[in-house]
């Protein structure tokens, strides 16, 4: 038996919702995208969204035409003002990106994703960095200062992998944040401009630009990197196997920067994972399972302890960087699917969105927190095998004692909302339906049904202001328990039992 | 073991879903009465609303105005006309029941209900007619006669009460008959017209009806009773409790019609049970449990037996024929509380409407049906003591063998659905709640969310086109189980087992 | 021409919008009246809403009852919680009046209004004074302190005319002003309580009420009274004529409590306009036509001068006072008719609702503002005559120089929007459609579009920062224009007259 | 003065509404797309959408992959179901083109547009079969085979165009219609199939398609061809502008199939022009114009007596063939905007859907018709000069004896919806505002205002049955008038000139 205390430790760090990732940004003009992001928005509510592509052109802001004999560029912002009206109007900020290259202004052919980003050096840097002053100039305009300097701006993608920067030649990207970051700056000295957007792999490289940065006194805000936990894929056809390390790796990940920055000029800017998962690849069907959100859960509950904020990368399945999916379930990284059926780790997500301000206790399988209003809420998880070796256990218990405080009757009302390998678990539904790779509509219909968790209520006696909460989760199950103190309004006529039906007393 | 045939024995009876009761007709212009209607009409899909109040006062049509130093009438329909264009949209059509009597009109003080419905006749018989005919003129001419046509017309409401009609005035209530039956077809031959609208208790009433129009000759389309199964009221404030008749008590009250009419000159008339319930009373808290929707589950599946159209009274809680509720769950008639939750009976009647076009089997405890794409859908039921001297059996089982046709795979994807004491059962977590009687947003969430019937999925084998399904039922539970042969798309390379956190093989 | 100001004489003052009229508060359940709130709180956004009938039998809150022998009281809270729920979702607060007497408290049977509304004092002081702490005790419980804080509470209505006050008896007023007025600061210090709530014709009454509320040392927090224009009825079936004051009479109502109130205790405290129109009728036809909306334009403008708010009576003709209305327009008081027609004075109010938040300049005919972001606003409207001997005069003109301030290219956008006999004028519409009581579905398509205004759009000049606007106006109008400095973005490439259809330069 | 005659000529033809255009299918998708479609859907109603790529690879289909060493094909309907239930549900049915080439299938590189379709021939000419059967066969699976066979299939886009098909290679063209046509027809018989999609240049294709179709006895249900009147371009960044062939050049080119396939085995088949426009760019703004509108009207009016539909290219600016518009408005084909901004071609097509199903006259100004319910309704339309060399008239007038029936009061009421360069244009409104690229939302507000028809309304006398109506016509008008004959409700007692503010008798 835990007992959790009955004064906070501290206010919940909300950086679990700091951030969420997202395909490229035009899938945002998609209707499926936005009805998803609704969803998100209201069941969760991240504060920014952060995708590639947002000078790509998918995107169409730079635009080069002949007139009067001689070259020049128009910037267009037919799409993104249509892209940010959307998130804006649901709730959710951009965490800008200034990525990739548009095709006119290309040094070199090289693309990567299924949608042909461009990922080479501008072949004109002035070119560029009008195109960065243009962007944010037309966004202040549009927007308001005091809205986008909210907003940060990321230089670049992962310049440490030869995948997204030609040779991962990183002389290069210093040059080109030193441009960018003066660009933004010479628009307004208020925006905030960071990097470099590491990817988990990249020994050396956030030393070396904090000493970049300190060299050539370049501004630097927020420093970004990424973070994913899984080993090399075996292939099948549209789909990935991977073993995964144990979900501490993602946590010592996140705390990389802090300890890296430690002495240096940096030390103390904001840390940004501006991107995480377990798998890094959108066909890895583990991202679709209740396993996925057990094996995150201590990951999402603890983040905040090492970092500003940790992006879960993505929010949706509509997602095209290795192709458009073959199957409504195919791996993506999606916390919804196409047509927003709810993963497991949507559910991770929405119960968060439900803990209270104030954090009262936290362990290996759980999370206790206080609202301002009183109740008491719990989040557990069972304990998963990541290596694969195992099942991992098929039944995990705790025991809590909780203080929810007085009530007249000295009763607590409790909801218990379980998502396991069987409830809250459209996947598992699917499965059994045959794998309808897209299913109809009275398939979906039933789909939906599956993906909401199971709900349970009773009553637990109060003593001494205390619960005890005994839980036992099954196999990979979350649980969300929320226990209010209850004013009993039964007037003092009524007696059940006289209900037909009821047993008798 | 039950085996269900594999040939149906008739398509399914379509009865269960002809009409549906509703407060008086006023209420229509409340948006917790569309939203509900709306609701209602989604899941189920009702073809007939029946109501009193059309001529009351509430309505508004008869309008006595002086003019030119004369007693005149207008008939206005302002809110009739937004009554029926908002029901109409929503997919339901009226049964029109003619009463009760304008203030403007009648002959005296009487009323009935706490809104004052006056039950006297009228004090002017043209005026009365002129009042029926000036309305069904302005129906054809707003909604077309094709479609009034459709409508049945039915005279007045259980004039065999004194609470309805003076004195239970049999000779006064078919000189009213005949009178507005004959101002119906001057109109309209096409109309069709009927009554009595007989309470349960009217001993001898549908007899001398039928030998009132053989004798008078007058234009009988239909007849009309109603039923209920409650015994005397014990009361408590705001509440009552009553005993039960057995349910086959209402099927005998349903077939009373056929049986009285065999051999008079309305043999062979549509019998509409225009009213039916197990308690008469909106305050009777056994409407809201699963012991009410095991109660009737016998009667819904077997209604069709007997006549053609049963009424449950009523759809919505939003009714004040007693007053303004003073709970959110007080007892009221409707399927659905103020505020749209589910009751376990509304669930009754969803999973009535997911079954197929044609019956298998039916029996004590079970009704299969085969839709006309192969799928084949079982209700199933708990069974209930109506004498509140026992709870009921806390555990009820049935098997049945299901012939299921055949698929590739040899398996049927299996998915139940369950209502009891405990699972979609808002009232039950609504008492752990500690019966808040306005409950505030976030608990009518909760509320919401328990209203939702639990869901299991999983798959069964099928040998030789059949598959063996074991239902346990627990205490008052009915439950729907829908079968459908797996059309398997699952890639001949895919390894469920290769999935983290899966059993080995 | 008047040449406005470029500083703004101060803030426009925020009275017009400080409150509106609604039929009695049950009526807030209806669907046509939640949609014609969320379309007034989309186009216009009123702060306040207030009612009569809060205490009446409708919202059901006062319920005797007999348990164990004897008489004891519930309050059920059941529909002032939806109705509350419904108004503050849509943005509007409600301005509470607390009247009338349940039938279970009323101390006689007089009522007021077709819907019975018992206007008797309380049969038992202490269980009036109970069902007032139990009312705002549970909204303050329900909304939170610091909201229901913001709430005025204004005690009964019109006490000066013997239709709502027995006898009109002052002394027995101040009585029950001084019960509820503790009653309502025992359950918050921070609650608002005022009143008297008088009739125009209330001669004396405000002084002696703040002599009253000085010798008895009773809080009033604000005063508040209403103001009526019309002269006596000339009555036809259904309907009324009346002769008006001319407006100016409308706002010397308005200044007369702080006239009568100057030196007393009360002096300075807010004034509250509990209710303002032209005719005090339902049935006069005045309040749907383009006249009414220019004969109130001068009072909706300057009325702020007088008063801390004034209510314009009533937002919408879901109202019953008079009965069920009878066809479509029938003068009832509403800004918009059932089913959302918008009638001229519907539009002077969302025209006033686009006015920037100084005001540059008011005249007789005109009030100019200017936004935040540099757009200047004209509201003008043309003289009306409310004798009725002459139509008013067929054309009027104004002339202003208007401060625009400056544009790179010299131009201002400019856009009008009108209504008047023919323009934006349902009423018209529907009179050469033949005045249908009950429009069909198509019928009513027309009329929405009938209720739009007209547009116009066009550029004007800017020369040292002003653009001179001539207007002309038709037979009471009312017109609002709308200018923006121009920010030309057409390329230097771009040629209209190159387009095929385009005059030759 | 022009006699309508009173008994219609016959059906008005259906054809005008028998197809629309779009771009490329897996834009729709976007939210922009499916809202604009939503609103055409409610205004106009076609029948049919047709646009390319529906194999290309942003639809996803075609799926190579490797497994067990061989190169396998998988075809995956993600993407297309998700359009289709889009369409379907918004109530338009697919006119299906078979193109372009998926990228692992094709036998080139050469693509056309900004989003690269691939349109080169298959390189295996049974995978493309096979492509082909799997698609209708999940179609059929889907949507079931009595909806399917109501879809055109048409085989490929203008192969008359080297854009199109390499070297317009007119034997390969046959060749690969005959191989898909032979695929289609083994799927189901009933599915109906043609081609050749010919552009407006293709001199004897539509002959020699005939001759091929008999000479190897392939089927050919229907015939298809395009229909463009505009000269050469002369460009501008992002822009051009054309002369235009008079209208009566686009009807010429609806009637060349009938004429052409005369006398040969295709004679009768249905003859659909599957793309229809003035320019054939979709960056030239005559698109955005009234003279646009009014330029088109003798087309759309009498469009069916030469084609079974005729099908405007296309419904939405949702478009990229040339890359995304830098503008709001930028010339695109679209009857609506981004952000659904109604051009005045579009409201040509929403008058159209108010017409009559009985065709009294048409002129070369003027259609009149006649609804099942008596009201009669005109269109009529302003001549233009298509030269560019005159503006055209700057009014126009016609004078109509119309054929509107009796009305006891002997009056009419009509409704004048008027569409023109000034009133119903939001482009007008866009360039009086700067052309601004991308309006901000209030800026949007006052377009979409702009964009509605202006509307009169007043009564005109009936004599003898028949009402005169006089038209003047601004320049580039088109105006829909629609005349009701008047049932008068007014009741005897009320006099409008007693209402204040009324002109005296």
């Amino acid at each position: 038996m835990i007992s959790v205390p009955g004064e906070p430790s501290g206010p919940l760090s909300a950086a679990w919702r700091g951030c969420v990732g997202t395909g490229r940004l035009d899938l945002a003009l998609r209707r499926d995208y936005q009805d998803s992001l609704a969803l998100l928005q209201r069941d969760i509510g991240f504060r920014y969204l952060r995708g590639h592509g947002l000078l790509s052109d998918g995107v169409g802001i730079h635009r080069p035409y002949e007139w009067q004999g001689a070259r020049r560029t128009h910037h267009a912002f037919t799409y993104l003002d249509q892209v940010l009206d959307a998130c804006l109007g649901l709730g959710i900020r951009p965490f800008l990106e200034l990525g990739f290259m548009p095709g006119g202004l290309a040094s070199g052919e090289k693309t990567v994703f299924w949608w042909k980003g461009n990922v080479t050096p501008p072949a004109d840097e002035k070119e560029w960095t009008d195109l960065v002053r243009a962007t944010l100039t037309h966004l202040m305009d549009r927007y308001g200062a005091d809205e986008v300097r909210t907003w940060p701006v990321e230089v670049w993608n992962e310049p440490d992998l030869p995948d997204f920067w030609p040779g991962a030649d990183e002389p290069a990207y210093h040059r080109l944040y030193e441009a960018t970051a003066y660009a933004v700056k010479e628009v307004d000295a208020g925006l905030q401009v960071g990097g470099p957007a590491l990817s988990p792999g990249a020994d050396g490289w956030m030393g070396r630009f904090a000493e970049f940065a300190e060299r050539r006194d370049v501004p630097v805000d927020f420093v970004s990197r990424h973070a994913y936990s899984s080993g090399p894929a075996q292939h099948v056809p549209f789909g990935a196997h991977q073993t995964l390390a144990p979900a501490s790796d993602l946590l010592d990940q996140f705390a990389e920067p802090r300890r890296t920055l430690e002495g240096t000029r940096l030390e103390g800017r904001p840390v940004h994972i501006t991107e995480f998962n377990s798998s890094y690849r959108p066909d890895n069907q583990v991202h679709d399972t209740a396993f996925h959100a057990a094996y995150l859960a201590p990951v999402v509950t603890a983040g905040g302890d090492h970092a500003d904020s940790y992006s879960y990368w993505t929010f949706s399945d509509v997602f095209e960087e290795s192709g458009i999916p073959t199957a409504l379930f195919h791996g993506g990284f999606g916390l919804l699917t196409h047509r927003q059926l709810r993963k497991p780790t949507y559910h991770l997500y929405a119960f968060m969105a439900r803990m209270g301000e104030q954090q009262l206790a936290r362990g290996d399988d759980h999370l206790v927190t206080r609202h301002a209003d009183g109740r008491v809420t719990v989040l557990a998880w069972a304990p998963v095998d990541p290596t694969g070796e195992t099942p991992g256990p098929d039944r995990h218990t705790l025991r809590l004692s909780l203080p929810v405080g007085t009530a007249p009757g000295g009763t607590a009302f409790v909801r218990r909302s379980s998502v396991d390998e069987e409830r809250g678990n459209a996947y598992t539904a699917w499965r059994h339906m045959g794998s309808p790779r897209s299913p109809r509509p009275g398939q979906l219909d039933i789909l939906h049904d599956a993906s909401e968790p199971a709900r349970a209520h009773h009553r637990l006696p109060i003593e001494d202001g205390r619960t005890d909460l005994g839980l036992t989760l099954a196999r990979h199950e979350i649980t969300l328990v929320e226990l209010t103190p209850v004013h009993d309004e039964t007037p003092p006529w009524w007696d059940e039992r006289r209900l037909l039906g009821r047993e008798s007393p």
